[in-house]
């Protein structure tokens, strides 16, 4: 028989995290998300606009030789981040309480960096993660608006990123009695950017 | 500087795959595909209905311990999967030429299940895995058309499973000229299936 | 300058309607559902399960010359029919307070079925349709829930009619101060049936 | 029994048009998009992009007592809409060949403007269509590209119009054998403006 799940994948069950009030990637795009930015085992990752930290947690449970910073400005995820950590037993995740980019300014490089938040500021945050990016590095934006969409796109591809943009739609069912309807959750777009898509491989 | 990628999560690139004609499951839809099975290092799992071998490469990355049984029953299938074996140099993935349930009935007990094409024998290849599938197993089941979809769950409930269902919509861009033009992936369902929801934390 | 629009095209704006607490199908998707039922203006349609009664308006508007018959079995919803009615001024459209197959055995046959709601007597409110649709005539049914879908399709098929499936998901953006942030809807499913498609040109 | 179909509302079968090998919108995307435009009975409307003609062809339907021009620069496309416009027996169509916003010059103004195509034109083409949309006008873009639903909301609003983005993503099933395979439909974005939403109703 096998043990206790070790969390071997991420999209990690929605459930096993602490949540509070404040809104969580689901598990699918958690999973998609994390599969974009190709970490490793001894991965360097900043997590910008962390919310719970759920996407720091899956992040720094696959870099378990790496570091993974959590940015986070509202006192109400600092606190869920921790929460977490101490859940999930990470010791390779530190919470940054403070906002991105001016947050970033004292951390050293990273081999990936994770925006799932940027408080209107992603143009500033993409041009200080020009300077802390190592030459491999990827950036993967998660977006839920048209503006941060654009934004996205158009800022990776002014700074000479080769981009992939992907949207996921997501549906689950829900049990109502004896039947099992459709329940969706809003789309999310997922931008991926590089120095070079061949590197990849 | 990052050495080269690990292949540490799922989800990986559709282009690092020898494919033939055989039509692959999309990169999106293997991670979460990967992401249902909560599969570990020492995961033991059929992959039923093979095609390319995509889904049992990532299953054998994961439970590097463990052991992926890659079952198919074209011969440009099995081909394609032992090439694709040889590609990523995995020993814990052996391919069996033949078709479900008949092909399963000489090997060994293990702990997930993955059906990925059935040839309209869902029901009698459930049956088998009835006595195959150990006591915390999970099953996850990918369709693409509405009979399976409905099989799946039909035939899960029956046999006591608790289930979940989960569709996928995938659209990614693809550059036209200055443009990026949205284009959909088929939507596909994710229908896993375990004995009980609850162990699985 | 043009005067009110006269609702010439179905997909009246959600917000025209009386809604009260009674789920209500999104234009869009009222929109692609009255096509599907190729009304024309002499038309004679049941509604069954109508619900606020939008998608019975909306054919009412089409079928001016015709008649529409929604049935419901819910006070709350047979007073919004009424109220929705006497709003858009019909006096093609008539409220049947009861419940399916029970309700339709003293309306005359018609030439289009239209199913929103079905409380899980689909089966028996297709064979009374049987003896109540004309020769011509063409069955459109909502399901939102897995259980819905596969019934209407196995059932349409059985009684020998041609059926198309088409699922829709929509999502519209919401203005969250200055960004358009993207919601969804949940996923519908329209099963159109007819008993011969080439007679549809 | 019903006679011949009077194509009394929007969303006409796709295999009823003449297609040739230009790309066509697909009835349920056809049957949201003139919805959105509000048409009546008297409506005059520029189509500009007509590809097929088909979103003119249904809009010349609506618009009975109106007039509908078609704008149109490839010589297949023009052709295609002249067949469809002979096909569907309409006077109130006419075809203009040539390239927005320079072919628009001319026209008298109009009640609505639908733009399916802009040839990287777009922010030209609105600015004409400033002086020729009529004050309780209506304008709606369908985009297939990142950029054009970027420029397309950017546009509208700074020329002051209140807007509505809805994206579709409509499947369809096909018969596979005994199998009925989801389909999908690329996604498509819808953005209408208009100078008050509260005068809609």
């Amino acid at each position: 028989m096998m043990s206790k799940w070790q969390y071997s994948t991420p999209g990690i069950p929605d459930q096993l995290f602490i949540r509070g009030q404040v809104p969580m990637t689901k598990e699918e795009v958690r999973c998609v998300t994390i599969s974009k930015l190709r970490l490793d085992e001894n991965s360097t990752v900043y997590d910008i606009g962390a919310g719970t930290g759920s996407l720091s947690i899956e992040a720094a449970l696959i870099a378990k030789q790496g570091q993974v910073w959590a940015i986070e400005r509202e006192a109400e995820g600092v606190q869920l981040i921790e929460e977490n950590r101490a859940q999930f037993a990470l010791d390779n995740l530190e919470v940054v309480a403070g906002e991105a980019p001016a947050a970033l300014s004292d951390l050293p490089p990273v081999d990936r960096v994770l925006i799932g938040g940027s408080g209107g500021q992603l143009a500033e945050i993409l041009e200080l993660v020009e300077q802390k990016l190592k030459a491999q590095g990827r950036i993967v934006i998660n977006a839920i608006t048209l503006e941060t969409l654009t934004s996205a796109k158009e800022e990776l591809l002014r700074l000479g990123y080769q981009i992939e943009v992907v949207t996921l739609n997501v549906a689950r069912t829900r049990e109502v009695g004896a039947y099992h309807m459709f329940k969706a959750e809003n789309p999310i777009y997922i931008i991926s950017g590089e120095r070079s898509l061949e590197d990849d491989s």
